[in-house]
């Protein structure tokens, strides 16, 4: 077969399906079901926007051996057949009759023996990304076939990232990297904050990103009040500390980082908060390796910004990240999903900074045996100043 | 209460909630509950790009009088709080050991009986955004009180749109129109078609969008192949008719229509099937009448094509859309949706022009009680030459 695959070498996909059929075998699943726009293109290299439309419902079928079977609507026939795959099968959807499930039904069948168990991931931080109604009617028609929970078999293989991955996720950073070096370009008192969150988009597309799917951010003299707000008219101003953060994309892997501005002189409060969170991090870079768990990662982080004299703020103070801009594991108290070297993390650090006002600092590593290595262009330890 | 509201007045969601609740009383449904971005915006306001992070369910409860309950992540409480909403309940998502489900049902045991039944969106366009095994563990909690579908009541109402959502609608067409025309700064014979979409990109922001959700596009002395892929670094050529897509976003609200262009002197396929597909869109512009179905309309331009002497592409040939890039109902053979005045629809037409060669031409109107009216600036008849 010629090598059609897309974003990666066919080789790239061949091995990860490699590694979900071990971790299947391990849970005892003859077959996956993956419907999410991630696990699609993690599996197969169908990188595409149109998922934005929530019209039509895609499905994948990862079997014990051999390579997954797509059931899709036909109009992504053409692009699923410059991947990897050969076995395409599709629909005319939306179709209100039968929106591919007899498609999918047998597309089952052939992989999974009539005692035999289907995967599903079914837990925190997944969904299924089908009409429940379908999913119920497919469920009832497999049965005594098994439809169970599939999150731990997918998670732990795609949460370690490949050479290949690491390095489409550095490019992201990168381009953000070289769009926030250009913020001072755009920014200065009496910009409203909508104009500067549309000149950061430009500009992350101009540095090189594919697309943006993401951007937030906040400013005021004392922080910010929320970091998931659309952008209002109102102008930053001398004094404000101004938070932009993105995620920014480049061949289908994300970036997910911030970085905070001083618009004219910083206030004292701004300046020690930021100092504080540079700390934190910088402290647990230094001290993070595989092993520990994603709950000592909050641990560390928490403890390093009492020492540095700051209040955490509520939350998780880092996360996963690649495939889309946030994944598994999460850096809370609750969390005890162990660290391993080659995953991709975020660094997250947030402090109280007055009534309902924050400031947060991240940046993007991955996990290394040795150690954490930056994937984010380190921000500086000072609070940058855009003089204005 | 002061009014607090994102996009819209207060009044504006007041009045959504009424018409969901005429509905919900007209299908025997005490509550419904609602998880999707989409649904939330339209009941509250509450627009955030932080959809894109997968990492937490949001939830919307609307009980039979008076207004939604709120069950969302502690991270979206400062935002959801400038909305209309007084009832908003958080934690602290993710939580492994409750993801917000002890919430969720105490806040649907306060609106629905015992008896009660709650609607949820299950059917054809629908998901769930939550974790499958919390939504089960739900159901069976909230037993003996039923979760049955609730679509047709969502979509009946949300598929009309108010005037206030035909402005923004009319907004967003508006930019992607003015972004249109300057596509020829940017493109000549040799421009790369990556290159192209990220300028498209910037040219959109440029144009007052608050971000873009989707661009899409293909070029081909014949047509394109497909319609929904990335681009590639292949560069246009003298002779290429080159496609451009776009859903983008003002104030939450979505354009999606497509642009031709031929770069130098155009094909006579390429010059043929243009005018044939723009006047099929002329044709059903001009007949397209409430009271007729998605059906009718799928029949209208396929019958025009048809007539024009092209092959009608396969898949739908319109849709609904704006609070998504599309919405239903989608003009397919199979789609017996009433058309109703207020509906937002597209008409894209789309004809084959050689072996696994296409080209489509898109519209946006709103459906009048005396027909369509144009909401994207039409397109030239003549497929425009940019001259290199």
């Amino acid at each position: 077969m010629a090598d059609r695959s897309l974003v990666f070498p066919a080789q790239e996909y061949r091995d990860r399906i490699a590694r979900l059929q071990t971790a299947m075998a391990a849970h005892g699943l003859e077959a996956l079901l993956l419907t999410t726009p991630a696990d699609v293109f993690y599996t197969t290299g169908f990188l595409t926007r149109f998922w934005a439309s929530p019209a039509r419902p895609w499905f994948l079928v990862v079997p014990q051996t051999g390579a997954p079977l797509a059931v899709i609507p036909s109009i992504g026939a053409a692009l699923m057949g410059r991947t990897w795959l050969d076995d395409i099968r599709t629909w005319d959807a939306p179709d209100p009759r039968d929106d591919g499930i007899s498609l999918l039904f047998d597309a089952l069948c052939e992989c999974v023996s009539a005692q035999g168990r289907i995967g599903l991931p079914m837990r925190l931080e997944t969904h299924l990304r089908m009409p429940l109604e379908d999913y119920e009617t497919l469920r009832a028609k497999l049965a005594p076939r098994q439809i169970v929970d599939a999150t731990e078999c997918v998670q732990r293989v795609r949460e370690v990232k490949s050479d290949a991955e690491i390095a489409k996720i550095r490019d992201s950073c990168s381009i953000a990297g070289r769009a926030f070096a250009r913020v001072p370009e755009f920014v200065s008192a009496g910009t409203p904050l909508d104009a500067i969150f549309r000149d950061f988009q430009i500009t992350l597309l101009a540095e090189g990103a594919d697309w943006v799917s993401y951007v937030a951010g906040g400013a005021g003299a004392y922080g910010y009040g929320d970091v998931i707000s659309p952008a209002g008219a109102t102008p930053v101003q001398r004094g404000d500390v101004l938070m932009l953060d993105t995620g920014a994309v480049k061949g289908g892997y994300f970036c997910d980082f911030d970085r905070n501005f001083a618009i004219g002189k910083a206030t004292d409060t701004a300046r020690y908060a930021h100092a504080a969170l540079w700390q934190a991090t910088e402290d647990t870079l230094c001290a993070l390796r595989p092993g520990m768990r994603a709950c000592d990662a909050h641990r560390m982080l928490s403890d390093a910004l009492h020492k540095q004299g700051v209040a955490p703020a509520g939350g998780r103070l880092g996360h996963g990240l690649g495939l889309t801009l946030t994944e598994w594991p999460s850096f809370t108290p609750l969390d005890e999903t162990r660290l391993r070297a080659g995953m991709v993390l975020t660094l997250e650090p947030g402090c109280i900074t007055g009534a309902d006002r924050i400031m947060v600092h991240e940046e993007n590593i991955v996990l290394r045996e040795h150690g954490a290595e930056l994937l984010s262009p380190r921000a500086p330890s000072d609070l940058p100043e855009i003089v204005t």
